[in-house]
């Protein structure tokens, strides 16, 4: 890979085929089970990026912040979702994005719905945020009395339009198994499904269903039972997804090039510039107990292969990664070379590299919402 | 504190007097043990937060990256120690330092030494990097053959000038106690004394002592066995130092305002615009095995009050908080309403926001490398 001889500090790397390649496969999957997609914009934060999904004619998209709308309106989205409970204290934002794009906010109290009633001055879509189980946020699926609620108070209304129930089962980030992934999956729909009868029981309009997290989106082939799909991070994946099972190490998109700066062979280790403010304090623990910041792929002529086996990030400070790694792998690293690494969890390595080199374009580099001078989201 | 009712979005708010009675009272401790004050400058990361450090006629800082070194190079910084292992991969950009100011950089290898033997092009300060247990980088201090063997082959060179032995104790960090961290560092001036008298013995200068780490900056009151301290986090302080004991609840200098978006009073907790993206993934565990990502402070007229009790940051994804409060303080707090949350590790978060309220500044902002459109580090 040829981007990499450039390369002089922590670099994002995209491998611009796998991320195409797993947006086509999600899109397929879409297209095949009728269900909307609008992929959530969070993990690449990229306008360029985002054009990458327009092969598959996409228009709708998902977001989790009215900046994030800002910056995607500009770059021509005109029909958003920010799924983020809805934050009041950016209305005049979200007044002047609803004049100009079709807007979708979410709600999960009486208080917001109220407020939005009040301020809001354009249409928007209206989502209630349901909590199936995952315990972050969101009307409890049990609490179908407050969800009616809400659906009343915006009947009528001039500019809340009430469109469904969305979730975020995040709890299939705990899940064990593919299997148990689907078992998540189908309990979703199963509670969605009877927030929206006791909505039908109650004479109210039962809205449409869109779920979103990407392990269930990965894993589960028909979408029957919803409306939408907002999956975000399958466009990279990452080594979070990867020991869930919701993808194989090779669909994961990009990579973290890291310049080497010391190493301790007596131990094992390459110390690499490339640290919590690169790679992000996020790990996962293996079944022997292990804390892993990251895996290391070795560099190929077009990118980079399968995970090089039993070396991985082992710790990280500031500006410091400490890389565990075999005795023969050890050998053929030398002090001012790179080492690429797969992130644990990509949205957070991309929102703190916040540019990407991609081979195809050249020595250009592709920015993201908070790198991007000319699109400075809603300031 | 007036400075919240225009705040929309996570952000940081400094506290410039509580910032500059840290810097005082670390500089008077520095001056009356007659030791160089060197400051981090990796925690604020900022040009205008350094001039509040000019009042104490510093002159020589620390930095943690090459970049960082170019941006406060062009702040008017001109004797600046990069204290990272030497990123080979960046010679051409630390010529141009040299050439400019007064640059001190950290080599652990006889490869490192090699290669700036043969690529430095001016003359550049070199301190070994010494490991007195920490276990992450540096030559360990029971190998003073190769300390030694790194002075050797930088004598008579003509760009590397041999400054002395660097270490960071980042093992106070692991402390359980104020007596454990001054255990640490007594241990800590042991080791380099020792590598220091092996060199005379091999007939060798001795080089200076330099250390770092804040819990034994802070701590420790009597400095007479070193000739440098170059801690950085006491400036700003955080939950982390708080819980070692480095500091008080009083001197921490800054906090992040987030916006309210959920409450879930049921279950104790509400839901902030304010997560990973914003506070950064570092966590403490308290002693019955909670994981606390932030402390939750009162606004006052001029700043925040002391963190309210059992109300912290419990989890954080990437742009959702959620903070478990008792029932009382719940009561008090509505959607919309800002929360103001102490960081874990304030050099994270600063690093993610990227720019700071300050009262004192009225409404502008203050950058920091990662923010300043007219100091774009080396690039």
């Amino acid at each position: 890979m040829r981007i990499t001889a450039k390369i002089k500090k922590p670099s994002l790397i995209l491998d611009p085929e796998k991320a195409r390649r797993n947006i086509r496969r999600m899109a397929a999957k879409a297209e095949a089970g009728r269900v909307v997609f609008r992929p959530h914009f969070k993990t690449h934060q990229s306008v360029k990026i985002g054009e990458y999904f327009r092969d598959r004619s996409l228009s709708a998209i998902t977001v989790s912040s009215v900046d994030m709308a800002c910056y995607f309106a500009d770059g021509g989205w005109d029909d958003i979702t920010i799924a983020f409970p809805a934050n009041l204290r950016q209305i005049e934002e979200m007044n002047a994005l609803a004049e100009k794009i079709k807007l979708n906010l979410l709600v999960e109290s009486m208080d917001t719905v109220q407020f939005l009633i009040r301020n809001l001055r354009f249409s928007v879509g209206i989502w209630i945020k349901i909590d199936v189980g995952y315990g972050r946020t969101g009307v409890r699926y049990s609490d179908s009395d407050l969800a009616a609620d809400l659906v009343r108070e915006m009947e009528g209304t001039k500019h809340l339009d009430f469109k469904g129930l969305l979730t975020h089962s995040g709890h299939t980030y705990h899940a064990e198994s593919r299997d148990r992934i689907r078992s998540v999956y189908r309990d979703t729909v199963e509670k969605l499904e009877a927030v929206q009868q006791a909505l039908i029981r109650k004479g109210l309009p039962k809205g449409l269903l869109s779920i979103g997290d990407t392990p269930a989106c990965s894993v589960v082939d028909d979408f029957q039972d919803v409306d939408e799909i907002r999956p975000g991070n399958f466009v990279f994946y990452d080594v979070m997804q990867l020991m869930l099972g919701s993808c194989s190490a090779e669909d994961i998109a990009v990579a973290i090039a890291c310049p080497v700066v010391a190493k301790h062979a007596e131990r094992g280790e390459l110390v690499v510039y490339g640290g919590a403010v690169h790679l992000s304090k996020e790990y996962v623990t293996t079944q022997d107990g292990t804390k892993v910041f990251g895996l290391v792929v070795p560099e190929t002529e077009d990118g980079w292969g399968a995970p090089v086996e039993k070396a991985y990030v082992s710790s990280l400070t500031q500006e410091h990664g400490v890389i565990k790694a075999g005795k023969e792998q050890l050998k053929k690293i030398r002090i001012g070379d790179l080492v690429l690494v797969l992130p644990v969890h990509s949205c957070l390595a991309v929102d703190l590299l916040r540019e990407y080199y991609v081979e195809e374009t050249g020595s250009e580099k592709v920015t993201t919402l908070k790198s991007d001078p000319d699109r400075p989201g809603c300031d």
